[in-house]
């Protein structure tokens, strides 16, 4: 048993529009030693993800805005160093939500103990094994009913979830896999190394003039992680009965203004289309079939994956709005003590 | 056996904006004696819709653009008076899609008998009895998944489809159920006559202003005949998991420029909202499971219902405008020869 001292990052003010430094602050809080039934986990990736943004705001929602003054909660994986329990030994790898710190101090039961995968870094169970491809998963499946022979359309596509769901909607059998990206190098990735069939720059020219030649036959499934413009594109794109999965609307979580809609919302009338706005909250229940899924797959090399990684726990900030920018490819993540 | 002259209105010009005049022609066409096969149909009522003025536009939708130079199609209800079939006697009550003609001569396959209903004008087998009726049963069954206990939210609710919505809603069990009309008048009438727990008139301040007042616990299912405005106010209202039908858009029907659509899609997000566009034509298998909801609720007197006629197949088109402009209380149908 030991004292420790956690280095942690608070929400301090709601942030108006992009947020700035000043809505954070970094603390040290100094653990005792454990209660029983606790556990100690040094962290070694935190997790910085686009729904962030969301729970800095002050509205209704399935999840609870961020409290002001406490510890940004978030996914995290590290090691047990510390025990009060026999299921939880140390060494064990465990994922969890106590977020932006770099050792963690809590009850046993608000850690999940994750089986290692061969060949996969422990910020994976962040990434593609853990919420982001079941992000994708879900979004395919039980929101978007993916049927083989599809078209699927992703935005956001060089993305954590794009990746993800590109490669996911692949191998549920869709015949079509586009996706949009906001340089030269990411659209050369996805044709490249995700297995896209074709990839737009949404730099270069409006989503709504590229998107019809990349998809002659339609779009059959939208998987949204952008919102306006694109939802836009691909509202002028679906087949009658086409499903969208609206996972994310990045480009609106900063602004500061309200931005309106897509113009042409009334095709969902004229083609019986379904738009579908999801986060796992509801879907936890699908989490052992898409691990089945994917540790399948992923033992078959049949999963390509990037990573951005940013080092230290008083960067996770500028992670984010890094990740918000669109500096990373893959998924973005905090690295602790690496 | 003999000829017959028909009064016929046909689509000439795809309208700019609101539809003129100009837009349309008046004929005649003359029948000859009945090809074996064929029966000839004196029209009683010919119905004029919201979803004839999408048609009017050569875009991508589940029914094909009207042809021009052709008479607009739409239901219709009369009586045989001439056959060369067996089963559809002179005097048969059918309904068809022939539209905007006063008389129909046609293959007999192209004409369904319907069962007179006790106490009720053939009119209604256009409106609450027929297509109207079964457009708000689909939307808050099939679409909108209603349940027992939810609050319901309709726009639109003193049309065809609104007033038809509403006491549907509340005979599954909707627990609260509120509407938004056009006067004060309708207001009125959706209160007093129609069951609905409470009202607003869109013209007396935005709708965003006035609905949170009407729907203290938030609202379930939102069955949407306008669009715009209203969807915005009602995707601020809905509670997380909520359904949207969107049926109509009236308030984008004519206009020539593309009007933004919400701006506050993101909703549907972070609450797990479901919204889901749709048209008749894949719903037809629910028709005998509504006609036997409906008839047995119409027997009962549980159902009230308004009809605005309007005199005269050559004034069709009038009434159609009038119905996009709100003049009509209930279903808008044209009276042929009365």
């Amino acid at each position: 048993m030991s004292h420790a001292v956690s280095i942690q990052v608070q929400l301090v003010r709601r942030p108006s529009g992009w947020p700035v430094p000043e809505d954070f602050r970094t603390t040290e809080v100094t653990y005792g030693d454990l209660a029983p039934g606790q556990v100690r986990v040094a962290n070694a990736f935190v997790s910085v993800d686009p729904y962030m943004r969301g729970r800095m705001n002050d509205v209704k929602s399935y999840a609870p805005p961020y409290a002001l003054g406490e510890t940004m909660t978030g996914g995290a994986v590290g090691r047990v160093v510390e025990t009060t329990v026999e299921d939880l030994p140390v060494g064990t790898v465990v994922l969890h939500q106590h977020g932006w710190r770099d050792v963690a101090q809590e009850d046993a039961g608000t850690f999940r103990a994750v089986a290692e995968v061969a060949g996969a870094p422990l910020s994976l169970h962040l990434g593609i094994l853990g919420m982001t491809g079941l992000t994708g998963y879900v979004g395919l499946t039980a929101i978007a009913r993916i049927q083989p022979g599809d078209t699927v359309f992703v935005s956001g596509a060089a993305g954590a979830v794009g990746t993800a769901a590109g490669q996911i909607a692949r191998l549920l059998g869709a015949s079509r896999v586009v996706g949009s990206a906001g340089s030269a190098e990411k659209v050369a990735l996805l044709t490249k190394r995700y297995g896209y069939d074709a990839a737009l720059n949404y730099r270069d020219a409006p989503v709504r003039e590229q998107l019809p030649a990349l998809v002659p036959g339609g779009v059959d499934v939208f998987f949204d992680n952008v919102g306006g413009d694109h939802l836009e594109a691909a509202l002028d794109a679906m087949n009658p009965g086409g499903r969208i999965a609206l996972c994310g609307a990045i480009a609106g979580y900063n602004s500061t203004e309200r931005t309106p809609g897509p113009d042409n919302l009334s095709n969902a009338i004229t083609r019986g289309l379904t738009l579908q706005g999801f986060t796992l909250g509801g879907y936890g229940h699908l989490a052992p079939e898409f691990a089945e899924h994917m540790t399948g797959w992923f033992a078959d090399g049949r999963i390509a994956y990037d990573e951005t990684v940013v080092d230290g726990i008083e960067n996770a900030v500028d992670a984010l709005l890094g990740m918000m920018r669109g500096e990373n490819t893959g998924k973005m993540v905090v690295a602790i003590g690496s």
